[in-house]
């Protein structure tokens, strides 16, 4: 059995994180069932084994990995079925989008989350989050984040998106696999702490929708703000 | 022996369009040798056998192929060495890719260019040219382009894109393919016509010049203006 490591808010059975949701709705759909984890920001010494701070890890037998798409190459490898990244020439193409649709969208997602996270997160993870993000963010949260500029960065990013996903379903052509899962993470994150800015943009609306339900149809409701 | 009928200017040997370098660039890439009808935009005859009236049009044998990824295909499954597209999974996230780096490149070009190709394709394609652009641009040539205003709709795109090529060499991964060709051929647009505005972008002109130099150790000095 597979098990997920995975960041929790102050409720245990909230899940956040987009890099955690890349796995977890990978799992899904590679039809891999996982009992989880679920972690605080500071329970660093639950995943100290993984010689490292972060969250996902995964243990997998005699496996333990962490960072998603470590992850998604192990998850291939022992399990082939489904392929979330494939041969090599796939696999730098998903790796190019990842880093595509993390461009464009992950700086509006933070300027319209990051407070929304702090008031989710434990108490005893509060000081931690609110330092570590305000070192990046060069301000407070309070002073970064505002969910109207937020929505201003995203929207051109919003609009590259719809124009893409009005010519094909998925990322990854007819059908979804890892570079969809990758996207999808961000979206997730944003859609359990209630927000779906992607509502004026109907084909984008329909790629994260569908994805949604698919994953609902396996693992039951996603718990939400 | 393949032929490629590919859209020249007022000279002859003047090869300017992003959509035929794709195909050109591909076909140097694959070691595949071909013969070049280059074509003006009016001479719609030349290219009627192929049921339409846009270049690149390429005939291989008994086949004849217009629109770049269609050509793409057809070299892939009848030359099967160094794929261009590759697997289903493989060419789904290719043209997500020629979707994403296409917005992300393609109006500040326009901008920059369309009156520089105006200037040098023949005297007879002139109004032509005019009047398609004119219709799509909803306004005049000298109205609609500015190189300035070109390079500030640009530049969100080269710094996303710099990030991507700062992480990975090629939009393929390791080794160029079909996604980065179709990406070369609209910087070979602005390349030809005398245009290089990533130059202030690292990594951007690191995969150009690479690509680049790599074409002309098998075909030659591409001319400029």
């Amino acid at each position: 059995m597979i098990t997920l490591y995975e960041l929790r808010g102050a409720d245990r059975d909230f899940l956040f994180s987009p890099f955690c949701w890349r796995v977890r709705t990978a799992l899904a759909f590679k039809g891999l069932d996982f009992d989880s984890e679920p972690v605080c920001f500071t329970d660093k010494e639950l995943i100290a084994f993984s010689g490292q701070g972060a969250v996902p890890v995964i243990v997998d037998g005699e496996d333990q990995l962490h960072d998603s798409v470590a992850i998604f190459r192990h998850l291939d490898k022992k399990y082939p079925q489904k392929p979330l990244l494939g041969d090599a020439l796939a696999e730098g193409r998903a790796m190019a989008l990842d880093n595509l649709t993390t461009s464009l969208l992950r700086m509006g997602l933070v300027k319209m989350l990051a407070l929304r996270v702090y008031h989710q997160i434990a108490d005893k993870d509060k000081a931690y989050f609110r330092e570590t993000r305000e070192k990046m963010m060069g301000t407070t949260l309070e002073a970064f984040c505002n969910e109207e500029e937020g929505m201003a960065v995203l929207t051109p990013g919003l609009n590259i998106l719809e124009a893409l996903f009005s010519k094909q379903p998925y990322l990854d052509g007819d059908a979804p696999a890892g570079a969809d899962f990758l996207m999808l993470g961000h979206c997730m994150w944003a859609y359990t702490l209630g927000c779906t800015p992607w509502d004026n943009h109907p084909s984008f609306k329909r790629w994260f929708d569908t994805l949604l339900a698919d994953y609902e149809s396996k693992k039951g409701v996603v718990k939400r703000v």
